[in-house]
């Protein structure tokens, strides 16, 4: 397994969906920097089940402990360890699975590459895991936040339902302000719809979260191999049941020619282009504009209706999901999104201290 | 900068398009694999300009040289180095773009990074140093195919002309058979046309690159950070142009239901997935179906069209393109997808071996 | 800060000696390997304060518990987290040096380059973060073992007192048997008598901890830059208070011929040497000889005398060493630098089975 | 294998002593450093072969070429790559030992790991390829030099002649004024009569470097386990032919009491301390004294005397050395011990860049 991420701002994540906790190691964190714990329980908040009618129903009160790296109220330049309780884990509800591979989960592969497997709730590949990655998050977002840089993400399609409102023309604090986390009142209505209805039915829904990082400075990111959008790419596919990632244009900008497509350079106080079909990421450094990128999300695999299946002794069988878990998976998403985005961009900005000679 | 990629079968590139050579250092390539050199001849051919009608005008012969790491027609487990020359470079072609930043280009982004960059034809982001990867690659490839593992990679849109015929009902080997490298040759001679139609014009068109891996073993893919999508995905973002990537349902599947898109698992001698939505990799392993996916390039940014700009001075200026450049990225960029899946697989069938107990 | 050790099998170290716990995540555990609670127990309690009447009164259990990565009593493959409690730290102990550079300390170092620190015990200077470390030796030890590899280390100088005999006429299992840990009863004695007097004196002295790995396979170490002694070097300089690393015939070789020096091969069954001036690695690799090292332990900095110094504030004053603490470090170093040995040469076994073409 | 080394200034080695040319790719360059030829040129010819009657015959001119990276006298941020021409490898010396395996040489555990390799000369396990390391040093060197950082080394000891003079009281810049390198003309006398007599014999000694980095500022290191003399004793231990490093006191300070051995501070401009058993490191930081670190070299494996050994096949054999070598190898590594603190200073000064929130 490969649970680290980063190269001076690093993470690693570590639990399970049903042991005790979930958790991460920050290092590299620079010492000095104010820990706001209030914004933490705040992001983990954003990202906790049970926090609306469209979410699963399994309630964690998101308690979490900082046992290190952290002295009166300041990173010390130590590692920063969270662990945040596992408080409503019920591992009975997953008995029935233990020996059946669920549809489009991670259990036959888990099974097949590992041999021994903590089954109970997907184990080690539930999302679970990802409320290390918020609080994290967290933390590189108030780094960020130093140098005014700000991460909004916000649900741009559920199922059918889309957005077609550019960010530009929309305000996106008002994501906050639905259940959805989708900034146009009105779409965010059809989509908590639409959900409701498909959780009615036991069935489940994907979605898009979009994302927009503002007030960039340019010259972040490393090429070759570390173009800005390679790491955010990377870091947004690691999340899970995200099947596509895009920037700019993406696959939109396919079908457009190089004269309509371009980015006009602009002369001003500051060098800006007209346009933004390069979503902010030139060369694979930051030009100063927004960026701008767009996370594709498969439905829930865990549905409320009998599937067709094998167990691991290889035998047909029938499976039904049981458990407490989200119709849509991109409500929830949203935070994990903009700080899986934090967590790379904080590593980046360090990087970026090192690429001149005068320092 | 970060040139280096992989944690066992690792390739470090180096080089610019209009210096001596380019090149890359493959190290941890297993000792005793037999390395085929016209392989690497041909698979540098498929990459090289020139070699069609739709392609630039640069001619390159590709002429490689390994310096290092091979002895008697083997891998010695040693560093391999592989130097490319650059036979037709010409660098005054780039002498009326010294001081001026080309729209969409990564000219601003470099000068405001690293405040003294290589100028010729864009330096170490251009696209030149693929050649490089492609070495790598068939190298690469020459390992996997002692698991039988397969890469192909075609065209699957070349602005707006698209093959909507799934790739299973294709013969993907047609890919190479005609010069936009679509396996079907109606389509291909219609982006054939575009292509052509779009040079006159002095325009460019984006395209996509679509990608199967055949003869997956099950367990390949190293979560959390390092699922086998996210690994290959960095690695797609890499490829200069490219804004996107997908896989499996990819941003289609976002529209489906749980019930449509899960993968339904097949009892038989080998449990397999009646459909593959997944895309072959489930939890961030590979789960022996084929492995799918997609990459958004972007219309080329060179256009021999004149268009406003800046130069570095910050005065408004009007630039025109000179030099050799695409129409449309996409025929080269066809084993330049190869290869970068291929480094990643390579690099991931080592890791797994260290994956369990007994060994 | 950088706290993390390996490339497959991996350690994230973290933890400050007054927070409420120190531990560690363990990456890469090869899934399945079963762990034994109680040899982590016992490999804790070896390295314990309080232990005896010659090491430091600070009274530790050593409670520990395995958040993550276990399942039914074998690793997962996920990370496996140890927290291991700090239930004796008194920080009022050290409330009289807030603002007082102890000499030979890292207080001084730490203030300057992270400017906010923990200043309770040393913070996460101190080697109580060692504990973290034996827990993950611990299961490094239990897979080695599967593979026979023994790592066995003992004291074989204490201040002036020095073990002459060489390790192969000693029963190395004897140095359990004395608080001192050294094989030879008779010199354990003298060592034992030393560091009483100097603990009376409130002085303390430095030491040297010798290793010897048996039962190695041939072929593991990766040239060029992690040679198998550069990454056990690293390792053992990474351990508190160490000042020295020698391999094989060491610092003494130098004063030897080249036809004094040379390991002579034997054929055999298995190829052999007859003497072992390189201390089992050979260009960096295992060659199956006992791997032999010695690492320099300098003198406990903590002193029960008063020392002149420096305040934050730059002027001079007096401290005198409160706390509890070692008059002596290698007797309770011995599982440390055995830990960190095994931390290595797990993690280089696994890599070991990528090297060649076969697998 | 691995062949990379540093985090952010980064090198990957490559090359064999008897193909073309051997070299190294320098990755995170700072951008605009100038880069001087000639100093480059000077580092190879204090490392080059038969530069003296008490090196080997082997006459290399150190051609080298740089093929990336540089534009216009100043590094780019892109990939340095030097290429260093072999130009006096004679195989043919080499071919009556093809199937024997030299005693203490690397040609039995190359084997026995990769099972294909090049045995001429040594392949890739040869001193050789520290030319590419001693390129890379020089501009390591030039950058280290704009914040005054100095590195010399020098010879302390070879065979039995020890310099025994304190740094302190030597000037160190006479090492370059005779052929053994030491800065004491007749401790170098002796040593030259030594080495001669040796080399007469058809033997080898072994030899001690010592290094000293004088104008550190204070900060530089990565706990825990980067601290900076464990990358330093990793880049040492890392050199062909050492077998020991030590910092500061070493392993003579073992014998010490903490009373005699702990460094005071002293106030002033700048805090000092009195000694500098530490060796400017506390705590793996560096303190603003000079590093200073011993590094043991054992005696050349190849002697010009017959000597019993076993072939490929496992039979006994008797051997005798041919080739070129050296009788003693310590006067030049003194340039290969700079170069390689040179490089991991250069790594470890920019990662400092990041440590705290202010940047």
């Amino acid at each position: 397994m490969s649970n680290t991420l980063g190269t001076i701002f690093k993470i690693t994540s570590f639990g399970e969906s049903h042991g005790p906790s979930v958790g991460v190691v920050i290092d590299g964190c620079p010492a000095g920097l104010p820990i706001d714990l209030l914004h933490i329980k705040t992001e983990l908040l954003r990202r906790r089940p049970g926090q609306s009618k469209i979410t699963t129903a399994r309630k964690e009160t998101e308690e979490f402990e900082i046992i290190s790296g952290l002295f009166e109220g300041k990173a010390t330049g130590a590692p920063i360890t969270i662990i945040i309780a596992n408080s409503d884990a019920r591992s009975k509800d997953y008995d029935h699975n233990t020996n059946v591979y669920r549809p489009s989960h991670a259990d036959y592969t888990y099974q097949e590459k590992y041999g021994h497997r903590d089954h109970r709730g997907g184990g080690r590949s539930s999302a679970r895991i990802t409320a290390g990655w918020v609080a994290a998050g967290a933390i590189a977002k108030q780094f960020l936040a130093h140098s005014k840089i700000k991460i909004q993400a916000y649900v741009s399609q559920a199922g059918s339902v889309k957005l077609e409102t550019p960010y530009t023309q929309l305000n996106l604090n008002q994501a906050e302000n639905n259940i959805v986390r989708c900034p146009d009142v009105n779409v965010a209505n059809k989509m908590i719809a639409l959900i409701e209805a498909t959780k009615k039915e036991g069935d489940t829904i994907g979605g898009v979260v979009s994302g927009v990082v503002s007030n960039m400075p340019v010259g972040i990111g490393e090429p070759i191999f570390d173009k800005l959008h390679a790491a955010l790419g990377q870091a947004m596919l690691s999340i899970n049941a995200v099947k596509g990632v895009e920037f700019g244009s993406g696959f939109e900008g396919v079908g457009m020619k190089g004269s309509e497509h371009n980015d006009i350079f602009t002369a001003g106080d500051k060098i800006t282009t007209q346009t933004n079909h390069s979503g902010g990421i030139q060369g694979g450094i930051s030009n100063g504009e927004d960026i701008v990128f767009r996370v594709a999300f498969k439905p829930v695999a865990t549905i409320m209706q009998p599937q067709e299946t094998v167990d691991e002794l290889g035998n047909s069988t029938i499976i039904k999901g049981k458990g407490r878990h989200d119709p849509c998976v991109v409500p929830r998403a949203v935070p994990i999104v903009e700080s899986m985005a934090a967590i790379v961009l904080a590593d980046f900005v360090l990087r970026a201290r090192s690429t001149t000679f005068e320092g």
